[in-house]
């Protein structure tokens, strides 16, 4: 397995296996991998000959209040994982070459990018959508696989990549969750054992939708009622949102008629938790 | 010579092309060629084995206000200006293949992009960096050569490439001029004959600056100053900015020492000139 730390050196990999035909398949992680990246490589393999994943946490994403220094990191961890995997190639760049001295350079998906999550993080799919360019440019993949975990993330960058015409095609992973319906994440680290105890009501409650749903039940202010209800019956959670969208272009929906996604983000202890499902 | 208007054969010809070891010299343009443009294009030959010359009248960079719909275009005129300079490829895209439903992707190089241009124009460098970064993603050059002439254009474009790690060299050629001076621009077009008999102006303030520099003159409110009461001397200008910058950050001078630009703005009639001299 290569490991590259520097830009240029990646770019000359990536340019040279291209050129002899193989298709790279691209997972950009923060590292500390846990099952829900590793089914993300997994996608990645299938559709590609060359598995390049690329570790850094970005600073560009995280607002000065949130939690950029005590984000978990673990790279001989995850080294070991990806070896284990069988990636070919993991790119971990430098800080200092990544943003380096004067940059001031953002890409804004505006729309996608204000709503959701970015209503609380206003300047996170900022960093995110630049984030993503820079590796994209980096890597130069045929290919790119997003957790559907991140929803909006997904979206905003499936359409980033539309706009600017990049030859890339952004293909989604479904979620990994706990055997208790938790969706996996890095974050589920920050709660404490009887947060994490109450932490599957996100899960639950689209489950409970889904079901009343399928009975019949079509307006979304009663289903939303619903959702509030329960997630606020437990002792921890605090609702960021819960919305209820069309998966492509993520306007609101207010009842359901054809595909529609729910979206939502609670606050359990200092853990902000976001999951989504298709109802 | 090759004509493409579809962005994915571009690409395709374009990675076929990198994939045989030829170097891609790249020219943006929004048609309507003259010297200037066809000086850009040597300048590419000089430096690469494949030239690509685009043709995009850009709408994101004109506001409302702006002349998006009088900008003179002149494809044939062009495409035969073109071939006899050898140029290999000519890419022509679609509006609604660059622009389609939905676009909202934008890039935008912050700070550099607020000041001088930026201040009367507040979004052109906005829809200026969107459509080079989506011309250079469908045309992946090596190499891409921009005229000093829009002096702050290149400096940003300069910054974007290096701040999203694009394997691209972003080369600056010198300004065109007319016998009497005026920088060559397809605004000129705009001007009356009385109007153009005065636009040398731009270009003859900066010659006395630097001619007092050249005599000791240092302190940049005295030249400005000069400058203000030799073009207000004159009938039709009126002027937009001048300013005394950093050729590389663009920050104001005030005092001549090391390295120096001029950047001034002028209106003249209906045109908007803009020039700019090394001191």
């Amino acid at each position: 397995m290569k490991i590259f730390r520097s830009i240029k050196k990646q770019q000359q990999y990536s340019f040279k296996e291209k050129c002899k035909g193989r298709v790279i398949g691209f997972v950009p992680t923060m590292g500390f991998l846990h099952k829900g990246h590793l089914s993300l490589i997994d996608k990645a393999k299938e559709l590609s000959n060359r598995v390049i994943v690329s570790i850094f946490v970005n600073p560009l994403q995280f607002a000065p209040n949130e939690d950029y220094r005590e984000y978990p990191r673990d790279e001989k961890r995850d080294l070991k994982l990806l070896e284990e995997k069988g990636v070919d190639t993991v790119l971990i760049p430098e800080l200092n070459e990544m943003y380096p001295n004067g940059f001031e350079t953002y890409v804004e998906v505006s729309k996608l990018s204000k709503d959701y999550c970015g209503r609380s993080r206003p300047l996170f799919f900022r960093g995110v959508a630049t984030i993503v360019l820079k590796l994209f440019n980096t890597v130069q993949p045929d290919l790119a696989v997003f957790g559907e975990k991140d929803y909006q993330q997904y979206i905003i960058i499936k359409r980033m990549s539309r706009d600017l015409n990049l030859p890339i095609f952004v293909i989604p992973s479904p979620i990994v969750r706990e055997e208790d319906g938790l969706a996996m994440s890095s974050r589920n680290l920050y709660l404490t054992p009887s947060e994490r105890k109450e932490a599957p009501v996100l899960y639950e409650s689209m489950r409970r939708v889904k079901e009343l749903a399928s009975k019949g039940e079509r307006n979304v202010k009663n289903l939303k009622k619903e959702m509030v209800k329960f997630i606020e019956s437990k002792k921890y959670p605090r609702i960021d949102y819960i919305e209820f969208v069309d998966p492509e272009n993520l306007k609101r929906a207010k009842i359901l008629q054809g595909p529609t996604r729910i979206l939502l983000a609670v606050w359990i202890g200092k853990a902000r938790l976001i999951d989504n499902m298709e109802v």
